[in-house]
């Protein structure tokens, strides 16, 4: 299968990797240097225990394939919009919150939605770094060519309601990254450090009082489990913070924080990471 | 006269600045290592157009004095007890909150409280940079030798209530120190970052709203005035945080969420910043 990867970012890079061996993998990158650099020295995925290289072509505008998956953060989309009309055969979105949603809607080709549950860091432009496996969510048609992509590294998991998902994530993102990247901490430190812990449950409370509809989503205990799983992970937000780029901040926080102000409902801790966070990029950008 | 000065901080510091040419100062401090330093070389003061050095005295026991001023922060205040209770004359606290009232109260020897309204920076052990000038807010008697120690520089003004004063300040306080310490932003930034304003701006209106017996003694616009007119200040809370010393977070804005927990009132951004810097605090410590 000729598969186009959109976006070579942790998630991009990180699936170029589980599909190269068996298919046709070509990344589309905005940057020619990205697209030169991964020409040249494919993709390499370091885990805990290994490095391994692979095989990848890549470029900077549209090749024709069997399926695309957009792996672009939210405010990479509207530049996206020209190249992602010319798609005939099916777009894959995956993302990390609620904000691509609407974007999604306005194709003409087939369009699912879905989420990966896998650590990833990129490392440099044809690097990244793998933390646990995990697996994609999707809610496809059962007869779709894209059953043919799940693999014991990346199994595919039907889904009813994709959205539940998309809840799903966006909460425990809304938990577990405004903290991390605020207070600079790994994720474990969520729940050792007494005043993040602290934090984090209200978060929490305050999410499961103002979704009460969203409560079997995500029950404390899963946030716990999943600090303690990703301990020493940095997450996309803090990474993103260190490193001085664009977050997910706005579509990821934004997002609830929107669907919640719709309910006439305040999330008053999240509110005042969401504007800490905001405070620092703008003094950041004028310095 | 004669003034004891106990604690040789910012404020310790530029007390004695004021009283060191027409009074025998002496200040009282922890360590020997800073008496040494204040014996031989006085203590500096720098302001934004001159530097002037004043001869003063340091011991690190107790000596005899006509007034004694504590300007030590809260939690240092327990181990001077035993120093404390060996005054005969009059202890006048100087105090940035609401915390000291409690412990003022123990002394048998006669108490003073009063706050003092003026920048003031430290340098080094025998540096202070002064920032604007200020006056001592005290409810004095009025046959008080204190009123002996007004000056043009540093004016002691009545007030009545003493204990509103303070509730001014630690409003003030909890509005300006943890927003600057946590965004590392200078007072004047919390009125020009527009993401930090509207923390500001929600602080305030939660204050307010916990507090309304206490409206009359802020204003909104006393806040953004004061920021203004503190624009390249940095908080001592900012400076505490920056030199990683210990902060008066817990005495200035746990103090405040107290009285409100007290009443049954929640203060959710406040309560968040506190988290989050003691979370930052916790993770320091620990590395």
């Amino acid at each position: 299968m000729k598969i186009a990867i959109i976006g070579a970012g942790a998630i991009g890079k990180l699936l170029a990797t589980y599909y190269a061996q068996q298919h046709e993998v070509i990344m589309v990158v905005r940057r020619e240097e990205q697209a030169r650099a991964i020409m040249n020295n494919g993709i390499t995925k370091l885990t805990p225990t290994q490095c391994v290289n692979y095989l990848v072509q890549a470029t900077t505008t549209l090749p024709k394939a069997d399926i695309y998956f957009v792996t672009v953060k939210f405010y990479h989309l509207m530049a996206l919009q020209p190249l992602l009309q010319q798609v005939t055969t099916t777009l894959v979105f995956l993302q990390n919150g609620l904000a691509h949603q609407s974007f999604a809607q306005q194709f003409s080709c087939e369009v699912l939605v879905g989420t990966l549950t896998v650590g990833a860091e990129t490392k440099n432009d044809t690097t990244v770094y793998e933390r646990g496996a995990g697996t994609m969510k999707l809610s496809a048609p059962q007869q779709h060519i894209i059953w043919q992509l799940t693999s014991e590294a990346l199994p595919i998991s039907y889904v009813a309601d994709v959205n539940e998902v998309l809840w799903q994530k966006a909460m425990l993102n809304s938990l577990i990254n405004p903290l991390t990247a605020l207070l600079d901490l790994p994720n474990g430190e969520l729940i050792t450090n007494t005043h993040a812990f602290h934090l984090l449950k209200t978060i929490y409370e305050e999410l499961i009082t103002a979704f009460p509809d969203k409560k079997h989503l995500v029950g404390f205990e899963d946030v716990v489990q999943l600090c303690h799983n990703t301990a020493m992970n940095t997450s996309s937000m803090r990474a993103d913070f260190l490193a001085r780029r664009p977050s997910e901040l706005s579509t990821i926080v934004g997002a609830i924080l929107q669907e919640a102000l719709n309910q006439q409902q305040v999330l008053p801790t999240l509110h005042t990471l969401y504007y800490a966070l905001l405070a620092i990029e703008e003094r950041r950008a004028s310095e």
